[in-house]
């Protein structure tokens, strides 16, 4: 412990105050903060505020003058697509997982404030009839991907999966993937590390403490990812695999298709370098960024850094002008993540910043930790999606909402993205691939329940609950020898002893 | 009372069943009975199970080869129609309604099951800072609307309040609006009256009895408007009142616009009889009819009367083919409701059929009342956009969902259409209005909060709360002499008092 170059390095970068409990600390208070201070490059830091504060200022104005939507010609809907050419790309796609050359990276840093939970988002049971956790439907999605990927090129495949965690996750997500035995896939294809943490900065450029041995200290965000990428040997990792392409996520979408093939194959039949499923943006509201060209350059613009006007603008049809909903879905090549993770680039991506209310010690109130009232500093975050401006071959896919994007965001006490919307979004979605394989469902007498069930009345079944297994169907492929022509009364569980589960059916 | 000749009557009909309890009942119950029977024409009822029964297993399965969309030229769309258009529209109808040559019309026959209260939907509060329910809501945006038409013209005018409830609903809103002094409307204005109750009827074609001396009834859709405008006088009321157009609607929809001058506006402009106002249907399973066509005739087809394939077709645009989703709110001229509901034409609209589990006396059971546990009978409805069918120019007016439909439908426990989605809906339009005429909205520190208020994080504003009385404005008209440039802090509630409400705002 070289207590006084840090001392020295601290003043040099006027953030001194650090130590001014220094002499009041224990041992092992001293220690800690030490190791929490030693390793930080505080001109950087200060370097990062500043350009940072420049920033806020200048750019937000502009923005609603230079923004302009996709070209026309770097976009795919999967709506207007024939079902040839999906047919080609999932193949296309397929061929690269069974081949190996896929891997699916998991951005899990968040800690689930808003949903109220004390663990992470991928422990969550939206309450499912399976009682499945997201973290379970993922791994068994990939199972049954790589059996997919398999049965195309006829050798075993793996799909490895990157989960990037940070100081508030890492711990309990490896416990819990530990207590479940990775859902059976293999324990070294499962690839936790860690994204940094950044300290947090008052309005007058100083460093928060939040103890007097402590940092105020925050997640810089899931474009964190770039830097963690370079510091944590994943790069390294994936070469050894000899990976092609990276399907990046997010945790909460219950949803999510990962490693899609079809998206892949499309990204790798446009040349992709860099590549970002969207939704449809529908209305100008809707708390969802938007991909889009700002001088030249492609970016994803957030809600909030617009005027109303200029998110309510609509094309002849009456459609949103700025309509590509970012969902956090992208594809990378490999070559593209290791280019825009060098320092030298990922340095061009610029912090956003977030004025926040930061917990903070209050020499007024005995050094106990203080919640401040309004926001006394701000969090500068990078986002993933940054590193779109750094890509020269470009390609945005748009896919159906409800069958691709629920996302779990709040406490069922909020009006939209729970529990509860995110369990029915699943249930809907396998019904339907059911109806499309040819099942039927009828109540318990008998009677035929029509494809889009009546929710009228107290007295009908309000919903019809079926849920299928990702290790039976990734994306409903595969069901009509299971299900054509056969009766179903709800709920229904699809699983792999399907075939022994009669009490669930009622045949002719 | 005649008991020979309804017995004569039953038997003829071969319902006779219905009196099997009769010597057992006390005087009182036969005379009850009695008058729930007496008025009845059995054989019309008969005549409608027939031809119900008859229908359900013909019509549905044609239904999905013969139903097309509309065509271009009946339909307009707010978001492609230019100011100078919608202007126009919008004086048209405040001319009208500044004539009194405008009347609206609720659907209030509803019993709010699903939402949980023991009450009639319009007297819901869904949580506003204003405290206000459904009623008082839609009586101050008709007072306003009276003062806009009052401003074109010069003259003072009225829009009579017609609400169609049921036995239901009928006495408990007649006292809410008494209790309330009709929130400021004329007494003479606001028109109760009450519609039909049918039998129900058993799979085997006999009226089904609900206690030894009550039949089990149900209101007869809200299509039974028409026999009900017949029979109540209300066409008579409305000819006395000169009144030439009506806007239909139903109660729970929390941003409906009531007389909306520019819907108003748009039919005559197409010179319809008949209108509808719909929003795009934008997933196939979404549970909204869809108005189209249907040999020649125009419909409403209900989500659950045709299979996902149809719902699921979509245009070279990737659009929904049939997306024209019906809200429950239409326009009539009063000869086109004169017309309709003259008994030879009102005859021509078929029943729909709900199968139900229908209470009923159980011999087994000491004639107690049972609840069954699957369908034993069938409830029989019409619908009031049945009449579509008999429109000789009819017109469909495209509005914008998030600024006109948010239906409470369910408590707070469902995915959907709940008293917490009602009130966001409401709270966001508001909050849309205030941008529109120029305010701005500031945390309590003064920083500026964007046009589209961030969800992220936990020590954030996550919603901007700003509730504007109907009284002061209809429909976002009249703000920017109030608002314009400047600043407010969440909660903001904007009454007829505002500009004494110093304390919600911050001002510099």
């Amino acid at each position: 412990m070289n207590i006084e170059e840090l001392r020295a390095r601290l003043e040099e970068a006027n953030q001194g105050h650090l130590l001014r409990y220094w002499d009041q600390l224990s041992d092992q208070e001293k220690l800690q903060l030490y190791n929490e201070l030693s390793h930080q490059d505080f001109n950087e830091i200060n370097e990062f505020y500043k350009t940072v504060m420049e920033n806020v200022s200048a750019a937000s104005k502009k923005l609603n003058d230079v923004i302009e939507p996709l070209p026309k010609e770097v976009c795919g809907r999967v709506v207007n697509t024939g079902p040839e050419t999906l047919s080609q790309y999932n193949n296309s796609g397929l061929k690269k997982i069974g081949e190996s050359r896929v891997a699916v990276l998991l951005l899990a840093g968040g800690q689930g404030t808003r949903l109220g939970v004390p663990y992470p988002k991928g422990m969550y049971d939206v309450g499912l009839p399976s009682g499945k956790t997201l973290y379970q439907i993922q791994a068994e999605k990939l199972l049954k991907l790589q059996r997919l990927g398999e049965s195309v090129t006829g050798n075993s495949c793996k799909i490895p999966w990157y989960i990037m965690t940070s100081e508030h996750s890492k711990q309990s997500t490896q416990d819990f993937f530990q207590k479940h035995k990775y859902f059976g896939l293999q324990e070294d294809d499962v690839i936790l590390f860690e994204q940094n943490l950044l300290p947090c900065i008052g309005f007058d450029g100083k460093i928060i403490l939040e103890k007097p041995h402590k940092v105020a200290l925050s997640p810089a965000g899931n474009g964190g990812l770039y830097r963690a990428l370079h510091h944590n040997g994943v790069l390294k990792d994936m070469e050894s695999r000899e990976i092609e392409y990276i399907h990046v996520y997010s945790v909460d979408n219950i949803l999510v298709k990962m490693a899609d093939p079809v998206f892949i194959g499309f990204c790798i039949s446009r040349g992709a370098n860099c590549g970002a499923k969207v939704v449809e943006k529908t209305f100008p509201t809707e708390a969802v960024g938007v991909v889009c060209k700002v001088e030249g350059k492609y970016q994803v613009v957030e809600y909030s850094e617009i005027t109303l006007k200029t998110a309510g603008k609509r094309d002849c049809n009456g459609r949103l002008v700025f309509n590509a909903g970012n969902i956090c879905n992208h594809f990378f090549t490999l070559d593209f993540l290791k280019f825009v993770s060098e320092p030298s680039q990922e340095r061009l991506l610029k912090h956003h910043v977030a004025k926040k209310k930061i917990p903070h010690v209050s020499d007024k109130d005995c050094r106990q930790t203080t919640q401040p009232g309004s926001p006394n500093g701000i969090k500068m975050e990078k986002f993933v999606f940054d590193v779109f401006l750094l890509s020269s071959s470009f390609a945005v896919w748009e896919v159906i909402r409800e069958d691709e994007f629920a996302p779990l965001k709040n406490a069922d006490t909020a009006d939209k993205d729970t529990p509860t919307t995110c369990r029915r979004a699943l249930l809907n979605l396998h019904h339907r691939y059911l109806i499309g394989a040819g099942a039927e469902f009828v109540y318990t007498d008998g009677t035929k329940i029509s494809h889009i069930p009546s929710q009228k009345g107290e007295d009908e079944a309000l919903f019809v609950e079926s849920e299928i297994s990702p290790l039976v169907s990734y994306a409903g492929e595969g069901l009509n020898e299971l299900v054509e022509g056969r009766k179903f009364v709800s709920p229904v569980y699809i699983n792999q002893d399907f075939t022994m589960d009669k009490p669930k059916i009622v045949d002719g």
